[in-house]
């Protein structure tokens, strides 16, 4: 048995994790921590798991969760996981890191999209980009796993094959991504109360989010050359769900049986990607670790629109760090992710 | 020109109120204050008003409101209005009080109710209890119009006939009501965010809910005897809009006909409630002043089953209030209020 | 393995029921039949299911269906169900019947409540009323299991041991019942569309719901007398759950702790009901087989308020069919049916 | 008086028109048709308008409209209004057709994205595109007005300016686009239903929505020159509202003050058009016929991000037709159109 401690239960993101690996045959939640509702169970939290995961709230101290843990997940907010994280516990221990700490490459792009120092930046080498389709390998040894956002996931999946077989004019590529609300997590803010989302859609972070560098980042690697390009996330009145539409104009020549051989190059045998003869809708994924993707070719003005769509808690989240876990504990990557379909 | 000021005017109902004013052909806006805001525009905070409501959000001081106004509408959470409203300003102006301080009649109901103690005992004489169907004449010469409560309005309007003509069992009065989110507030509780509110319906104040005693002091007025019952308040995933399902037995005797003349006795001629032949549904009423009401007769059981609908923020809470100030100042009691039919 | 066949399998029900059968250890899919989509896969109904449940939709015919299977699940409308079965499939084979045909055991109450006859009234001493927390020992022997109803299945266990222990005035009982939209079924209806939905609650069957009989017929047996009560449902913009708020009056005498002990005298160890120590909620048992309990007294009125929460597609049908079926093949109860909590 | 006839009153834009024409001080509705409800009063379809809106439904017989009204509004499906409407009609009755008939110029056009004949080719050239903000001065004298789609009135005022002043590269034009599902009309098909709707997102029409054509028509205009452009609708599960949201590449050397300049030069005193300092959200103007636009310049990509926001059944629909009415007949442009903000 795997032991896990998950540091930030109480969030969107950390206790859909506790769900998934109170479920994972091959695992014992044995930490979780909370920073607001320590001394709490998580079941007074989450009454939902009540009398099935009535685990106490501990201290968020990673020293303490990694005396009892094999693997060590932290969902917290960005600046705080590179102060914890230590190089100490890397030496016995896997962290697995949901948020935004140890994902760029680049010090000095995460200071200009954070506005802040990094603390950990002489761990950052070691840490391995956590998405499995692309970096699987990596992940495998890895001691410090950076889980890829939920925005990034979706849209790096969904243009991941164009990009890497130059399919399409690098300059060209816009992502407008929209999300559901449980993505701004469980902080008590105006704009995130039922009365200020319900009935309504909008854009925010126009030009600015901080998952552009990360799309960026993985789409250079993939393209062997600078990828810069607009992003542009919504919120949408639902709990769960990231749609990417994506928009790129085609290469000179390139037809689309030349698209339909790049995504299956890449995602054929994937566990977790679905190329669908649909266009996909975030509730065909929903509470499931899937990446489902679909593309057009628009003859009229030479661009390929593909659409993905996760659930941003699941592969654009816990789903994804268990995947990551399983891999790195060599244990069978599907384990505790078999839904068969959204719901 | 009636010149009205709101206290709390960047709340649900307070906004509501804003909104509502800001139409009426007879006022003008002459003051808007609020705690958390003040210093910003309204429109800042409601950015739906942009261009069309861009007065300075004030300081919530009634002495200031009441030097530029001839009505004040106080919308504050219940202990405050009651600190706040003197003898002396009620000498020149009227003062509408969207919270709980002045409506109920006993100081004892008040304190054992609401945990607290209240500050403006020497005024609640004065108070009249502000529900037009029942207490217009009154309302016509006051100064301070305690504005009823949302679940209030609805549940007495919908058992008022019954009661009056004492066509029901007294003792046997359940009222299972049913009420949209932003009954609870526009205040940063985990509770009241999107992702703990949207796909569930939950119970609350269960046998402790403040407007029960509200409920009991005017339908003890109507029946000219203590009345007692049960309320019990749920929490549905819309904005807007209460549904009051009220059960009773029959008293003996007691036929349709009986049941059809005592609801068209005390509401023909009535500008806002509407006896209607279909079983109301809240979306008839959105953004209207409409209370919406019907009845069934259960003859398996003996019992009348009467269901009426309002929106909680016009009926419930804004609409009321202007309502109050129509009649209190002898304009049309509709003014501002004449919406054909739900949106 | 259990081979099993789902006829209607693409209403909201059926496809419930694959979801969940299609992750049973002990089950194998073997016939699925669709009245609507006869030639389709399932995924291109479904396409949440694309590449993981791709049968054929076949013919909605129960002998080719027993040709091939163990257990016949039937998700139908009211009235054909009983024109379907036939003795001899019942002697070698378990059907459950997710409709309403065998539910009642009175022909008149069926006939009186559903406006039509009865088809089946030869098999009707056959069927068992499969509500295993009731009547666990019967459906063990069973070839033909009535699944209970939505809202009966939820009012019934939430007022069963009141009932039982004889602690409430058995004429005093109002269930005022709320259920997401997926209760009205996947019928092409102006009334279910997103708009007519949406941001609204309303009653509907006043006085005339059909499970009003259904619950009636099992609390009679449970109080060894006839019950005659009150049931009113309403519909919630949200597509799962069932919440049932219960008002009874305590019987002479009943204290707090007698209404504990019937409680846990009827559920202790029982896996699917959770008496829970906070009012339920339906998301906290969203997609689980749970139904969660509490109950308060209201001292003021000498009365009990007991409240239950059901995932209406879950314990509500399909999870209560499925468990049937383990109860019925002597597997383990809880199997396919594990989750931890609402989601 | 104008008198005003509704044909197709019971579609979601035809009971929207209803709504804000019976609240028109210079508008008496004279005949309301339904082809599904012939026969039943309006409250009856839309029981929130009872007692104040019960005209019974009449046939949709454009003859029968015209001899007792002024101006027609025809609400239909299309290919209908171009067979309804004749020469003798509009030489002394203005129509105004919520339709796609006599939007596009190019009956080729027209036949390609519509896959079916034109019937009324002969009076295309009379008609007039009923885009205020464009062609207010063609609108003042015209008999035959083609109101603008939804997804069209909100894409084609966002981008105007930036067109018109030749701000962007013309071939460079992306609009993803989100609408609520009023949008896709009152009829009983499956994935309008609440469930199917519900906590998902999805795009639809990729490549192919026949609002396509019309855009580019308005835009090529503006440009003075061929534009051909990709536009991407979504469902958003609300019940009203659209969200253009425009990505283009500026032309070379184009800086942020042209853009500030082009949209005030289009805009300014327009009573309908808010640019706004915020990011628009369809809330804002939810219930009104404001369309508000703010835009942002991506200095790392070069390209301008517009986004415009408007009620598709108002300024989408029904109250553009409202304003095109009340422009054709001389009145008050904003009479029966004066919200402040949205609801």
């Amino acid at each position: 048995m795997v032991k896990a401690a998950v540091i930030g239960a109480t969030g969107y993101a950390g206790s859909e994790l506790v769900r998934i690996l109170s479920s994972h045959k091959d695992v014992e939640l044995a930490y979780l921590a909370s920073h607001s509702y320590q001394g709490k169970k998580f079941s007074d939290v989450y009454p939902a798991f009540y009398s099935k995961v009535d685990l106490p709230l501990m201290e968020d101290d990673i020293e303490k969760a990694a005396d009892v843990s094999d693997v060590i997940f932290l969902s917290l907010p960005h600046g705080i996981a590179s102060r914890m994280v230590t190089a100490d516990i890397l030496k016995e221990k896997v962290v697995i890191d949901l948020g935004a700490d140890f994902r760029l490459k680049s010090i000095d792009e995460y200071k200009k999209w954070y506005g802040c120092e990094h603390y950990g930046q002489s761990l950052l080498p070691e840490a391995v980009y956590g998405l499995p389709e692309i970096h699987r390998k990596e992940i495998r040894g890895s001691h410090l796993i950076a889980n890829p956002g939920c925005y990034t996931t979706c849209s790096i999946l969904t243009l991941y094959p164009l990009v890497k077989h130059h399919l399409i004019k690098k300059e060209s590529i816009i992502i407008d991504a929209k999300s559901g609300v449980s993505g701004a997590g469980r902080s008590e803010k105006t704009a995130n109360l039922f009365c200020e989302v319900n009935e309504s859609i909008k854009a925010y972070g126009v030009t600015t989010h901080r998952h552009t560098p990360e799309i960026e980042q993985e789409l250079s690697l993939a393209a062997g050359e600078d990828v810069r390009l607009t992003f542009t996330p919504h919120l949408v009145p639902m709990q769960r769900g990231i749609l990417s539409t994506c928009y790129a104009s085609l290469a000179d020549g390139v037809s689309a049986l030349d698209v339909d051989d790049a995504y299956r190059d890449c995602y054929d045998g994937e566990p977790f990607v679905r190329l669908t003869p649909y266009i996909p809708e975030t509730r065909y994924v929903r509470t499931t670790n899937f990446c489902d993707i679909a593309y057009k070719i628009d003859e009229r003005t030479g661009r390929v629109i593909a659409l993905g769509a996760i659930d941003n808690l699941v592969k654009g989240a816990a789903g994804q760090a268990v995947e990551n876990m399983n891999i790195a504990f060599s244990l069978n990557e599907t384990e505790a992710l078999e839904a068969k379909g959204g719901i």
